[in-house]
């Protein structure tokens, strides 16, 4: 079976089975057909916000009978437009944001569990409210919900120490394709009976169920936090100061940001609030964050490893953080480059990874390849170094308009895509395929896994519902016919 | 299709894939068909032992055809009976014991690659070569081979640092049911393109495919670390002896092992060198293990540390290992005692996980379930309790044998791990399903997760060869006839 847009009846008998009368008179809210970039402009039969996880389950049963597509909408934060349909039969979307609450918190078990929907910054917010830590910040994460974090393996700044959205996550609860609801919510550090579901729907972008809850792990709160800008004479010196402050300060670094001086160019521009505290205007740097246990000598051990970093030539100016406040100020820099970038408007964005010993080469080939595609082009590189992920972004010469230069993007991301899986690195390191990258998947992706995946889509979605045209290309619809008539409404 | 035993024909030809003649002429070699416990006894066709990842495949694929089942044979240190055959068709073993090579080191990436059949201890010894720590440890570490380590997601004793196997890879080479080859070994961080595979493969125990290579995290080694056994009251204090001290220490603690008192009296019977440095006898104790970078005073606020545990009746003896023998010694103490155990002879072993909020309540409810099995039964409960892992076995009272108490295996263990799932737990936090709980899953598993796992099982491996029998309730052949006849041969 191909799926189908839904008829006024499948559409009325969706919205019943969660006690509304009918959609809403005025339509799909735009909000819910945009994203952050403006890139992908959605469309939708309607939109449906279920209370909870039986409701979900409701939802998507009658959609895989009735050959609906269903997508699972969460912060809308997505840069690859796993949340938007641009073609083919209209989805219903299922938005999780009313199911929102945090069930429970354990200082004890450093676990908790929250619903799909809950903000990501409220996530956080209730574990220090418990004196832990749930370590997974990005900069959406004001409006991200975790669900979507967990369903696109969200990375962020503090995946060096405490690993992506998929190692935090102890046990998941989900709605399967078939309306079947999994009940996984283990608050355990170890349970091998059978395969792994967890891991096999976090990552699949909505494309194997809905996420409608999850147990998370939590951490001590570091007690002491030192963080520091540094300039570097390149991003080689970048890596070698990361590898030589792991070995002196161990793995307490949980943050080792790059930044090009591109970024601070931006910044100046269009957010002159935010102040350049080093005063030699390097054209690399890195923002890096430590915390240790309590009484450790933080503050020492790090201007001693620092000092001989200066003396081996792998750090040329630097400034420690005196405040909180001036913590928060460096972050900040960080934390606007990309809506700075917006303002500016890049042409291309990317999010490769490569092994953190090939980094430097990236960047000194991804330079050299930009040039040979037009060397009037512009590179804002900057990224989460210490995994090997860089966020590498053209954008027009000075003065230029993005629309003279837009018709560079095709060529410009083929050369750094091609380049990065050359260095046994990746094209998409957090961000996901969504429908951005469906053909670096099809073009770059291992053959066999491609016809792992398809065969596992076919196993558990067989009418293809879920989240249609994401990760995997759709099924070409059979008929224009409407679904959900008399058979199925 | 359902499996059959290979025809003479078909074993011929096996073994010419892979350059040989054919079988040997005195058999299969018993150290094939047998386990730890001795509770299990295999039968094979045929033992296969691929040179390379081409071999295994050719293997796989010509297997899938003819309908013979493929049991992927590792270090054969499993305890649930995972790589043992016991009844239906004859399958073949593939061992990948002639796949041991360290493909590659890399300190500056922190990762290493190497072939599934090398042996973990010479895994970890590679990479202390290279100044980095691979901190999957086990007791069988010596025997174990890292293939088997990822298909059963193995545990041991530095989870709560590290986490278990599943957490220390970073991508997978395998071979899949069809016979195809997946190339993942990527060594990246970060890198969210499509499915998975590789937490599919891991854990699968074999029924999924067999992992032929893996990419291993690696990390700094710490400059310091200390190693102490303390005596506590009770279990719960032991519980927040640890939470007490993750919030001084942070989160170098890497182990943290309850062992009870019978554990120590079976290492005075059968181990007498194993000399017990408590003289108080304690009816628990744990045993720690904390790292850290240099310079951080480790020694000192460790001691401080646990003062103040003592002052609060956490603690009520203990020994700060004193150099790197006496460290050894103490955990030659936790990783003997499996050994005793098998001299004792438990009747019944288990290997349960709770929340660690709830350990001190598992143990004292199962010492009253066990009792109202048989007041006799004596409980050896030791395990990694910072994990929440407790393996917890019974034994006949002292004087008698285990033959005289052996029916009370099924009671026991039916009560034991009753109680763990319904304290949010899991029967089988380490070691896997295998054949030994197989009923286990499909009594205590989510049905919407076995639904999934079945579909799963029979897309990617529709002739259900893969270690038949194991996790997943083996298909029940068609007909006697042999298989790989005219048509496969």
């Amino acid at each position: 079976m191909k799926i189908r847009t839904p008829s006024p009846d499948a559409i009325s008998h969706l919205h019943a089975l969660i006690g509304e009368a009918g959609p809403p008179a005025d339509g799909v809210a735009p909000r819910y057909l945009a994203e952050p970039r403006d890139r992908y402009h959605g469309r939708a039969a309607t939109v449906l916000r279920p209370r909870d996880t039986g409701e979900v389950a409701a939802i998507v049963g009658y959609c895989q009978g009735a050959g609906i597509g269903v997508i699972p909408y969460s912060g809308g934060t997505g840069l690859v437009g796993g949340q938007l349909v641009e073609d083919g039969p209209l989805p219903v979307i299922l938005s999780l944001e009313r199911m929102d609450r945090i069930r429970s918190v354990s200082a004890e078990d450093n676990a908790m569990v929250v619903e799909a929907g809950a903000i990501l910054a409220d996530v956080q917010a209730a574990a220090a409210e418990a004196n832990r830590l749930f370590p997974l910040s990005l900069a959406a994460e004001g409006s991200a919900r975790i669900g979507g974090n967990l369903a696109t393996n969200a990375g962020g700044v503090q995946v060096l120490r405490y690993g992506t959205a998929r190692e935090l996550c102890l046990g998941i609860e989900a709605v399967l394709p078939d309306g079947s609801v999994h009940h996984g919510l283990k608050l355990l550090r170890k349970d091998n009976t059978g395969y792994d579901l967890r891991h096999l729907l976090i990552g699949a972008e909505g494309t194997l169920g809905v996420i409608t809850a999850a147990a998370l792990k939590l951490f001590p709160r570091p007690a002491e936090t030192l963080t520091a800008m540094i300039a570097v004479p390149d991003p080689a010196a970048a890596v070698a100061l990361l590898g030589r402050l792991r070995d002196r300060l161990g793995d307490g670094i949980s943050g080792f940001e790059l930044i090009g001086r591109l970024g601070l160019r931006f910044l100046a521009e269009h957010f002159p609030e935010r102040r350049d505290p080093l005063e030699s205007d390097p054209e690399w740097r890195v923002l890096m964050e430590i915390g240790a246990p309590p009484e450790t000598g933080l503050a020492a051990r790090a201007e001693a490893a620092l000092a001989e970093a200066f003396e081996a030539g792998l750090a040329t100016d630097g400034v420690l953080a005196s405040s909180q406040a001036q913590a928060q100020a460096m972050w900040a820099i960080r934390e606007t480059i990309p809506e700075a970038n917006r303002l500016v408007g890049a042409i291309a964005s990317h999010d490769i990874a490569v092994p953190i010993g090939s980094i430097a080469e990236f960047i000194e080939r991804g330079r050299a390849a930009i040039a040979a595609v037009d060397p009037a082009l512009r590179i804002n590189c900057f990224g989460h170094i210490g995994d090997g992920n860089l966020h590498y972004n053209l954008f027009p010469p000075e003065g230029a308009t993005k629309a003279d230069f837009v018709h560079r993007r095709e060529a410009g991301t083929a050369a750094l895509h091609e380049l990065a899986v050359s260095l046994g690195g990746t094209y998409s390191a957090e961000h996901g395929i969504g429908r951005a990258k469906l053909a670096d998947l099809q073009r770059f992706g291992d053959p066999a896994k491609l016809a792992a995946m398809r065969a596992i889509k076919q196993a558990l979605d067989p009418a293809g519902v879920m989240n249609p045209g994401a990760v995997l290309p759709a099924a070409v619809p059979d008929a224009p016919a409407e679904a959900g008539g008399a058979a199925a409404g």
